[in-house]
Parts: structure tokens; C-alpha cells; sequence
């Protein structure tokens, strides 16, 4: 049995919690939020668990082998750094740190030590994406060329939220970002296109609502992002990948299969999965399940700190690219030792 | 140029007659409707042809070299025994009689003759039926099992239509129970349900207006048809075949593919086409394209005369079934000379 | 917390203690089965569970509220009259027995205790199947006309498990028998016809492997069931509800979205759900949930054992119709006491 | 009945022909091109048609309403100019020139004499692209917000006719620059990537063979719009409009229905339409009909000349910011005299 701390109590918490407690080759030994009440409301599923405020604590108690951080980002760094030298396993939630220089040095940090850390960009774990990445890689489309993702959010996130996201690209595109690298390998340049559509506020403390990323891969082929923060018929998460030979494509997803047919609208399916948390619940099982088959075969699988870095690094040229409408060379990286 | 001399200037008349007038290698001669005002409408269309208010006078006419006999049904098999024996090709719509006695009678007299007589069981040349019949002929989903047939017109057709239309079976199923032996060959029970849920008055003519249709093949394949003669949403005709290895289907159309997806409702289609105008268009057009084939290479194509009777034999068998309420088996038959 | 038995450990009994061990509001007290090894391979997920090879043991045990009973059919009604008769409620796998005779007196036998017991047709708990009932409850479509399902198992099952199961009807057609009471209403009509068509040896045994069942409806609808034994695509479980103004439809479905297009081949969905234990989950987990939530307030939800009776009525008229090649008729009948 | 001259027996001429011959209230006396051959074989169609290797001459001549022009671009600025002064109403195959300039020139020319001239987008006539044109001017889907646009041709075109063609941008992308223009208003800026991956010939001739554009309308909207040269399985043509309370998408086209389910590959639809002869037949009919009725009228309707001139500044504008990596702001403008 795997003993996991979790630390964070919030939405994305939960999910890890719940998923530890149902997992059959884990056991939720700590669990650690600076708000006492969200901890302790959190650990009432699991009566053997020990809470804490102090994350730390949780992430270095001699009886954890693995942490999951899954607090606010600005505590990434340190959690990540405590945990790996105390030599436990960590799960960390994007991104590392909202600043690109100290997600390097952290990587640098965790690689110096030999530590085991991978990055919960939890859509690579998606059923439907996976299978698509296995085809690709099995070349069933041939070689391949063109990725369209359109990636649009349920309903804008509250000011708060979003005024301390570090933007729409760091915050949201990351995840089209990684799977952009994941899909077509190193990418190159970026550029990006932004839109204030849907909330004036939004502009009002300088970010974007909407937009639309074109990055380039080393490979010549190309992505494109289409995002919105706000869509009216529920969480769209499409995919596609268009090769020399075929097309793979990622439909939206629904509770039902029931099709609706009236006089004068036929096969109508019902509204889709409302958000990640219904879209995705399968990827955080899978990406738990991946994380602890590493952590018990010594490998923790990708996505690595360094996949982290990458896609913060395509975030930041997106946002710059925003600024001087022109697109971004992308210089080319490689994971510390390497 | 085929000369083609045109029978009955109503609604089926009117696309055979636009669909010889747009044909390359057919030559309208001869246009016949005792409504002289029908056949002279129509007849605007083609400045050359000749209008006559005597059916016989054009199915017999010696600048005619094929008849399309699209008149009111009693008068089929006089038409078509007079066109024959005039040494014309011709090409009748279903069904022969509503007489079963009549059909096979017209049947022998034509086979007698070695008479050209081809059906209009459309449907065959439907080109999504048709590339279904080319996969199961090809093996594509191994040894054919069950077929099965939804078949819904759009509006209830007017009473005194109904009338004289020989029973839902006879006037809309024997469609489908052409399909069925289309499919699966030769059929040895058909057993049926009827019902009355439409409209009260079709039940006090005698007749039915919504109804169940299972037809056993000699091969063990069982035909599941399923009727109706008022469908909210357009005209629903779909077919599924499925077999050892496999499944093919045909999906309903519309006139165009937008999809649309609200807060409610995902992915709806625009109503289907509306009825068998819209919906069987191309049938028709490659129907007259095979029958002129077959005249030009002296092989007229089936559906052949043996086809309706048989078609017309399960409805009859279906007539039965609904008032014993038990199945009714079906005498196997060849036809005649063979 | 309820506190459950579970009797029977083999497929199904392995799902309800699975979904008994995961509900917030259940705890699983007792697992009862013969077969001890398999009893105790099951309760290894269990820790505390109590282990027994007599049911009767379990399911009338003082720490025991209710029973979940998925044992063999043979032993259905006295497991059911033992469990009722020690005041427990009850959840019993379809169907109450193979003979009709003692599945009327079992169902006499609980009504005379105001026994509360339940019967597992889980598919009225599927949330697709579950969303069409409510939208046709709400009249969405209108007047209900005609029931389509196609139905149709994976692999043929063992010849040993044919040969004890009664028979297709009673042992698969059951299911859809209760879809159709469920839509439809009391059924006044059957009418079936039976194919042998995938294994010769299921002739052997006097059974079908394939077949359709027409049922008619007090109200004038109608029910049309397509059944086989053997799928080679995967759990086809389809369903349609046509309504005097729509139609509601259940698709298949499949673990992922992906969608394949290749150069003669486009928008292709992976392999539809292998069977019943996939395609079914969340129906098992609803159905204890509704189970659990009646016992609570003390009202035991539909299906009732009733139910049970009376779908078993229409496998047997089915039986009966397909040796008389012809239709039977189903007398009225109501739940004893009513 | 408008006469027609169509000029230009090619491809597309030989479209424009079969729709005149085959609409009612059209006749076509004037058939041009300098290939006598390729004339003369296309007037086979229409036994009284003239013929003529002088474009200008059947453009201005007296028995001419209307004009056609679907010869080689470079023709068309003379030929609009000399039909306009002739008091012809023109239709004309985009672009006008590739030469921003000269189109321009010819917009004053045209406008200044009040000339009838229409561009031949026939895009904006296909039924399903025009449906969801008309449903957003409804407001079906709120503001619109993004539109997404993929196009693909089937297969590279031969390099002598890419060399010729003003770039990918000029000669592809165009139709997908006005349909942003159509369904987002004036655009004020231009982002394009380029990609090099189907055939190295096309890098060599300085052209591109896939990209993406990304244009910003002044409403704040923004159109993607993805491209390649090539594509494995037929004419990838789709479109969605993103809007604050929905979506309209177009699906691709098939010539069938058939759905095709196999062990591993579920409700498989045929290959798409092959190429725009196909895919856009009913577009071109539509405009034919379009532009007579607007003759009849007095009024040719859009897509005007200035609407072919607004094309070719954003194919411009993305051929430009290609070489500069960067974003190109496009001038407001409309059309002379307004």
C-alpha cells in the first residue's frame, strides 16, 4: 500500500482524496490545509487520516511515500521541494509556479536530487485522448500534421479567481498547451490572438476572455487552440488530430445517450458533462493509478516537471505574443542532465 | 434514344416524366391521363410530346418503345398486358392488382410472351439501400440474421385515398416486404399486428394505420417491418441488416447536415425530408437509369413482375395473419418457366 | 446505515456487494454462498462482513435490514418468503422463478405479510433509459405508439447456463418484456417468432437463439422486440419510444468518444461496451440506491414483485405463442390486494 | 427567359453551363473560350447555342443578358469591364484579379457606371452554410462570438496550376476569408501561419500547401480558419459558429447514409464527398438562381464585387503576415460611392 498525503482541501483536493480512498493500492494517510475546516470536513470519508494546517508536515511525515499538492500555486514550489527532499513521490497541479524562472529552478532543484515528481496535467489520462494517442503513435493517420483543440470553460470563473490566474493562457491554454507538445513534440513558435467577449471586467484587470493560439511544432505541423472562458451548452473539450492518412477526433461527452427527435429538430443529444470535474473524473483515477504503478516500479511516467516548464514556457510566449501581435520563437529545451 | 411514353400524369407520373425528360438517352413521346388537364400541365414541360386521354393509344403507339405505367392501380395489368403484347418494354409501379388472382394471371400472360416488365419497387435503387444490399452480397457482415425496417410516412394520406389503397399492407408495407425479400430471399411465414392510433376513421373503413410485420426467410433471417402513416418528424425510413459479423444501416436524411446545440439540446438535425418525393428522389432516377440500361442491352433489370407478385402475396399473407391473429405461411413459388 | 446481506457470489452478487461496500448509506453485513471459497474471495473486500454458506442464515440474520438476493432462480422464493417472514426487505434478481404457479404464490405470500421486497430489473435505473421515461412521462412526444428495442447479448452463453435458464424469453426477452410494461403499460397481446441461427446445439435443447416478440398494449401501442444471443459488435441495447409528436432514442454505448475517419471509412466510434456488467454499472448502483433510499422511508420502489409475475407472464405467453404460431392473449391481472 | 453567355469552357464553365441549360427561366446563347475544343465539346449539351474563341465577343453581344465569367483569372478584370460597359449583368469566378490593384480599379470601374456584378462565393449558397447563416442573423445562438472553419482539398493540385495561383491564401483561402467576412462582419486584422508538409514542390515554388489564419472582425469575433492542400479521406469542409448562448456547425458531407459497424469500428459512415463538383453543387445552383432572380429584380445580390475586392485585401493581408511572423491590421473600407 502506497501511503498519500494530500495537501489542499479544495475542489481538485477532493477529487485526489476520493479517488486515494477508493484506489485499492493506496491508503490516505495525511491530509493538510492551512483552512482547518475544509480539512476536517474533507476527512470525515477517511477516519484513520491525520489532518493538519501546516502542508509541510503532511509532506514530509515519515508515514507518506507519495504527496499529492494539490494547494494554491504560489505553494507549489516549496511543497514540491520539501517533499522530494524528504525523498517521498509528488503529484503536483499545474503550473509549478506562475513564474517561469522559479518553475525552472524548481526543476532544477528536483532533478539535482534525482526526485520523483510528475505534473497533473490529468487530461493526458482521458480515456478518449489516450486512445487517440495510442492511434497516433501506432501510425494509424499516417504522419501527422494538424491538431485543432477548441477547449471552452462552463462559466467564467469568479474575479477573484482569475485576477490571481496569471491570465487565461498560464491558467486555462496550459492544458491545450501540453497536449499540444504531447500530440506533436517540441513546438517552436506561438502565436496567439486574444478576445474580451464576454465579461468587461476581465479586460478591465488586463486579461482576456476568449482567444486563440497557433503554435508550431518542430515537427511542421501545426496546433491550433480555440478557448472560451464562458459556453452556454456545457464544458466543450474537443480534440482532433488530422494526419497524411486519416483523422482522429475527441466528441464532447454527455450523461446520457438519449437522442431527441421532435418535428423540427432530430437526434438531439442532452447537454454535455457540466465541467471538469464530470468530464475529466475518469482522468484524475487514471493519472492517480499511473502515478502509483510509478512510484511502485520506481518510474514515475510523464508528464514530468520538465513537461510543467514547457508548457509554462508556451504560456508565457502566447502572453507575449498577445502583446506585440506577432508570434514568438520558441527556443529549443531539454530537461536538466539530459 | 429510348422513346418512352409516359402513363398517368399525377405525382408519380410527374418524376418519371421530369426524370425521362432530363435523362440523356430518353426521349418522352407519349403523355396518357384521362385528366386532360393534368397530362397537358405536365406536358408543358416537353414541347415535342403527344398528349392523349387514351392510355392504350400511347402504350401501344409505335414511336414508343417503353411504357411507364404510373395510373391508379385496377388499370395496371390491362396496361401492361397491352404494352407487351404491343412488344414494348415497360416499367410498372407497384402494385401489379390489389387482386392476387389478377397479378399472377397478368404475370403469366407476360411470361408467355417472354415480355420486358419491370417493377417499380423504387426503394432497390436507393443508393444508401443499394450500397447496403452491394456490402451484405460482398460478405461484409457475414451471414445476414435479422432485418430490420422502420417505415413511417409523414402524413396520414386522405381518407378517401385509403379507401380504394387495399389495406396498409397492400398500399404502404408491401414496400418494406419487398425489401425484406430483397435481403433475405425467399420468405416462408409472415405473421402480423395491427393497429388504430392514428385516426379512429381508418379503423371504421377496416383498415389499419399502424402496425407490426415479422416475415420468416427460408434462410432463418427474420424481417421485422414497422409501420406507421403519421410520423410528427418528417419521413422516417430506416433499415438495418444485421448478420454474423457485423451491422449496416441506414439513417434517415435531411436536406442539410447543420447541427445545432443549444444550453438543452446538443448536435439536433434539421427535420428529415419530408416524404418520398424528396426522400427517394435519386431512387427514382436510378430506376428509369436501369430500366433503359436493361431495354438497351435487352435484359430488363429486376424488380421483375414475379417481384410484385410476390411482394403482394406477403401482403395478402399479412391480411390474413392480422385477422386470424396468427402467422400465415407462404407456399413457396417460383417464377413462371423456370 | 442499512445493513445488508448479500446471497449469492458468483457475477451479479459480486456487483451488488461491490456497490453495497461503496454506498455512503449501506454497510454489508453478511455474504452468503455454498460456495465458500467464492463467498470468501468476494469478502476479502469486506473486512468485517460475516461469511456464510447458508442463505437463510443470512438473509434472516438480526443484523441484517436487508437482502440482496442473487442466487441461483431455484432458490429465489423461499429465500424471498424467509427474508420477508423475518420482517427484512428485499432486492431479488429477476426472475422470482422459472414456474409461474410459484412465482403467483410467492407474491401471495409476501402481499399477505405486507412484505417488502423488490425486483432487480435494473434496466428501469439505467440513466438513459430512466431519462426517456421521464420525458415520455412529461409527454414530450406526445401519445405513446410504438416501442422499438433491439436487444441483443455479446457472446452465447454456456450450454449449461441454456439449458437451466428457461428458455430465451425468460431468461433474456424478460428484461425488454418489462421495458415494454414499464412504457407501455398493461400488455393484452404477445406474439413471437424464434430463429436458430448461431448455434445449432440451442436447437438441440429445445430453446431459440434469436427472435422477435410483438406485444400489444391496453392503450393500443405496440412493443417490438429484436433478441440475440450473439453479437459480434459488442451489447446492443437499443431503444425506441415513438410518440404521436417524437421519438426518444437510447444509442449504444462505448467506453470512449474517439472518432475514427480513414480514407473509406469516416467518423467510426470505437467498440460499443462488452456487456452487461459495463453497460449496466451505474443501472446496479441507482437501483440500491433507489432500493435503499424506500427502505428508509419505509416505501419500497417499483419494480414490485408484481412486476416480476407479470413479465414472467408474457415470457411464458411468448413460449406458448411461438409453439402455437400464433398469438396470445393476456388476461388482466393486478397485484394481489389491490 | 435571361439569355446567358458563359465564358470559359473549363471545370467550373462547364458547371455554370449544365445549371443554365437545366434552370427553367434561364437560356444560354453564348458559349466562349479560345480552346475551340473544349467550346465545342461542351456545346454538344446545347444544340443552339453559338460558339465562339473571342470571350468578349460573347460577352457584349446582343443576344446576351447575362454573363458568366469562369475563365483564367487574368481575364477577368477586361471581361467584368467590357460586359458592365455592354450593360450585361456579370457573374464572376473569384478572385478578380490577384493583383489587389487592378481589382480595385475594376470595383471604380464597375461602380462608378452602376454595373450589375456578382462574385461567384458560392459557398454563401451551399443550403446548409446559408441556414446557419440565416439562424444566426436570428439571433438562434446569441452574439457571435467564434467561428471555426476547416477546409481541406482532396488532393494537391498540379503544380503548374499552384504556380499560377496567387499562393494558398489568394486561391484557397479566399472562400474561407469571405465566409468570415459574411458571418463576422469587416475584419481589422489578419494572423497567418504556414506549413510545409505535403509536398516539398510547393515550398520550392514559394507557396505554402496547409496553414492557419486567424482573423479579428471589429465586433470583437474572431475566425479560425484551418487549411491544407490535401486530405486522405474526401473534402473536408466544416464550420461552427460559437455564439453566447449556442453553437452551428456543418458537418461533412456523404453521398449516402450507410453506417457500417464492425467488430472494432461502430457507425463507420462512408467516404465524404470528394471534391466541391460534388460538394458544392447545390451552391452553385443557388447562386445561378441568386443572380437571376436578382437580374429580374433589378438587384444582383451579394456577394458583390466589393466583397471580392474585401477577399483578396485579407488573403493579402495573410499572405503578408506570413513573411513578417506577425499580425497585420486591415484599414476600414467600403464600398465606392457608399
Amino acid at each position: 500500500m502506497i501511503r498519500i498525503a494530500v495537501v489542499g482541501a479544495g475542489r481538485i483536493g477532493s477529487i485526489h482524496t476520493q479517488n486515494v480512498l477508493a484506489a485499492p493500492q493506496t491508503t490516505l494517510t495525511w491530509l493538510a490545509d492551512p483552512n482547518i475546516e475544509a480539512a476536517n470536513r474533507l476527512a470525515q470519508q477517511a477516519p484513520h487520516v491525520r489532518v493538519t494546517t501546516e502542508p509541510v508536515e503532511a509532506a514530509t511525515a515519515a508515514d507518506v511515500d507519495a504527496v499529492i499538492v494539490a494547494s494554491p500555486t504560489p505553494t507549489h514550489v516549496d511543497l514540491i521541494k520539501a517533499a522530494v527532499a524528504a525523498g517521498k513521490a509528488v503529484l503536483c497541479e499545474k503550473p509549478i509556479d506562475l513564474d517561469l524562472d522559479r518553475a525552472r529552478d524548481c526543476l532544477v532543484y528536483v532533478a539535482a536530487r534525482g526526485g520523483r515528481a510528475m505534473m497533473g496535467f490529468n487530461r493526458r489520462f482521458d480515456p478518449t485522448f489516450a486512445e487517440i494517442h495510442t492511434a497516433v503513435g501506432q501510425g494509424r493517420i499516417g504522419k501527422v500534421e494538424q491538431l485543432t483543440i477548441i477547449s471552452r470553460d462552463l462559466d467564467l470563473a469568479p474575479l477573484d479567481y482569475l485576477t490571481s490566474s496569471g491570465g487565461m493562457f498560464r491558467d486555462m491554454t496550459i492544458h491545450d498547451l501540453d497536449m499540444a507538445r504531447w500530440f506533436l513534440g517540441p513546438i517552436t513558435e506561438v502565436q496567439a490572438t486574444g478576445q474580451n467577449i464576454i465579461d468587461p471586467r476581465v479586460g478591465d484587470i488586463g486579461d482576456i476572455d476568449a482567444g486563440v493560439v497557433v503554435a508550431t511544432a518542430e515537427s511542421g505541423a501545426v496546433a491550433t487552440i480555440v478557448n472560451a472562458r464562458r459556453c452556454a451548452f456545457g464544458y466543450d473539450q474537443r480534440l482532433e488530430v488530422f494526419g497524411s492518412s486519416g483523422m482522429l477526433q475527441a466528441a464532447n461527452q454527455a450523461p446520457t445517450t438519449v437522442r431527441t427527435t421532435l418535428a423540427h429538430s432530430t437526434d438531439a443529444g442532452p447537454r454535455y458533462e457540466e465541467f471538469f470535474l464530470q468530464r475529466y473524473a475518469a482522468s484524475y483515477r487514471r493519472e492517480l493509478d499511473a502515478f502509483v504503478s510509478g512510484i511502485a516500479a520506481d518510474a514515475v511516467p510523464p508528464p514530468s516537471l520538465f513537461d510543467g516548464v514547457a508548457a509554462l514556457e508556451l504560456a508565457d510566449a502566447a502572453q507575449t505574443s498577445l502583446g506585440k501581435r506577432g508570434a514568438v520563437a520558441i527556443p529549443p529545451s531539454e530537461p536538466p542532465g539530459t
